[in-house]
């Protein structure tokens, strides 16, 4: 029999289509493995190409090269300069698109992913996202950070270098303020953050984790809304991303390395998205919230059932992709 | 400058990137043409295969052959027998995956699509949804019914035949619930049903409109969450789909055929999901909501802002797309 789970941060039901369900091996990825070279001479994120992104926002650098770079977006969806300005007409609303849109280039190498760079590089490219969240919410027009990474085709990016994007938004969006209301309202019927009750309730049944480090535990959702979807949730409560200390960027380099590696291992490099779900740093004494961030793999394709109804179908029992997880070598 | 655009039925902000747009003419799709037959030995749904689906539920023939044949899902996502049951477990609230999950065979040759289709048979594949609908929602288990298509390998199926599903889940969901909740709270300020104000407005500026036809309007909604988003709203007020009548149908399948045909022609076919928003026929005498049919081209692919945020980025302008499809010859 299919089961309907509910997600309770976001209220909606996932259909685990136990009867449709594959086995996690299924979901082995086949595609043509492309031989990737180090650098490639048109890639605007490579070294020497540094001329084709605009002006360089921050470095980190060792010895005589760049490691991580950070620029505004050359396409960026909103516009830096500017004022916000509401503009109500009828049913008309608008709000002027002012905010901002960077670029975090994570390696000078093309060929790299977080899932095969040194723990110590992807705490780096933690930190910087950490640096750009706080730095962007100091901008009286933002209402809202969005850090989020798209690797491989299947999720949206056309660029092969290994790159996450930051988004300021002049808006709060309405995903966000639900979310934030249902973890309040969990807190008024409970007393309790629901994503602390959540750690404790996965760590005590333990059939959904796939890893447990000292400051994170890396779990598949209970409703995953598809297979491989991954939940990494910071053992301590923090309402705010931005008050990570360096402790756990270590921990979080090593949890997000060490997950992202058993996918490329698992099931031959997917593409995914990936997203931090955080409050900003003004509620960052909330008890209601607690940042989190969440991995989709882009293994199954959204369709008309999910865009008419917002529910998914998950193919997967959320259990044995754990297991299988588990098992991964790295 | 960017404009954020607010969608009043859903509250998300849309990002037109103004700068990053595109001419309508540029998401013409660049598709190998593939030679289809009219009848594949292999394919589930022509004629001779009967066998190859699960037991028929209704058919719609002409003299010696089918027209369109409705039969359950071979590879149903919810189970057709069984209790509907609720389990809550600590964090873990599971309802049992019982409920309907049908396809409608729209027609017996497997090379044409609703927008090269006689009027005819469109406003037959209609009455088709209608009759299913109806009889779905007899079934007390069920709460909701969503009615959807998937066009081509992008939209999520890999199924060429033409199709539509239809779904009856044994929960309402959230998103729909969020959707009529919006419509109320507009009724409340108003005493206006929100989208007869937006067929008046639209039709008041005339700007977004694509088709007016006798019982409906086709539009690009002002934040349309993606280029050649468009909705097809009845102009007589009705909550529930059920309550369409023979004329509306016929005029129906006027518009979706024309609008469709209109993609087909300016920009070569392009892969599309569509689904029909309605209340249950228990709200048939709503005044707060409004059913309509939302059609998404598959030309863009949404990535991990669209996850984090819940909002799109549109790279078209709504206005631009709607005097391009108006021109369109059909």
């Amino acid at each position: 029999m299919p089961e309907l789970r509910l997600n309770l941060i976001t209220r909606e039901w996932v259909i685990i289509a136990t009867e449709r369900a594959k086995r996690p091996d299924d979901f082995r990825q086949k595609k043509d493995k492309k031989y990737l070279p180090e650098r490639v001479s048109d890639c605007p994120f490579c070294p020497g190409n540094e001329g084709k992104t605009p002006g360089e926002i921050m470095q980190l650098s060792s010895d005589d090269e760049w490691k991580i770079r950070v620029t505004p977006n050359k396409f960026a969806a909103l516009n830096i300069e500017g004022e916000r300005q509401r503009i109500n007409e009828g049913l008309k609303h608008l709000v002027t698109g002012v905010g901002r849109h960077e670029v975090i280039i994570e390696s000078n190498l093309h060929n790299t992913t977080i899932a095969l760079m040194p723990q110590n590089d992807v705490a780096d490219v933690i930190s910087s996202y950490k640096n750009r969240f706080l730095d962007i919410y100091n901008d009286p027009r933002i209402e809202h950070v969005i850090i989020f990474k798209n690797h491989g085709e299947r999720s949206g990016t056309t660029i092969v270098h290994p790159h996450s994007q930051i988004v300021g938004t002049p808006v709060i969006p309405l995903q966000v303020r639900d979310r934030v209301e249902e973890t309040t309202r969990y807190f008024d019927n409970t007393g309790e953050c629901l994503m602390c009750a959540t750690v404790r309730t996965e760590f005590a049944e333990g059939r959904r984790i796939i890893l447990d480090s000292k400051h994170f535990l890396t779990f598949i959702p209970y409703a995953a809304l598809s297979p491989f979807h991954t939940w990494i949730f910071p053992k301590r409560h923090m309402a705010s991303f931005g008050d990570i200390n360096d402790e756990e960027i270590t921990d979080l380099a090593y949890s997000l390395k060490t997950v992202l590696l058993k996918f490329y291992n698992g099931i031959e490099n997917p593409d995914y998205n990936y997203v931090i779900r955080s409050e900003s740093p003004k509620e960052s004494g909330s008890e209601y919230f607690h940042w989190y961030l969440s991995i989709v793999p882009r293994v199954i394709q959204a369709a008309g059932f999910e865009l008419g109804s917002g529910m998914y179908i998950n193919t997967s029992l959320p259990e044995e992709i754990a297991e299988f997880l588990r098992r991964v070598k790295v």
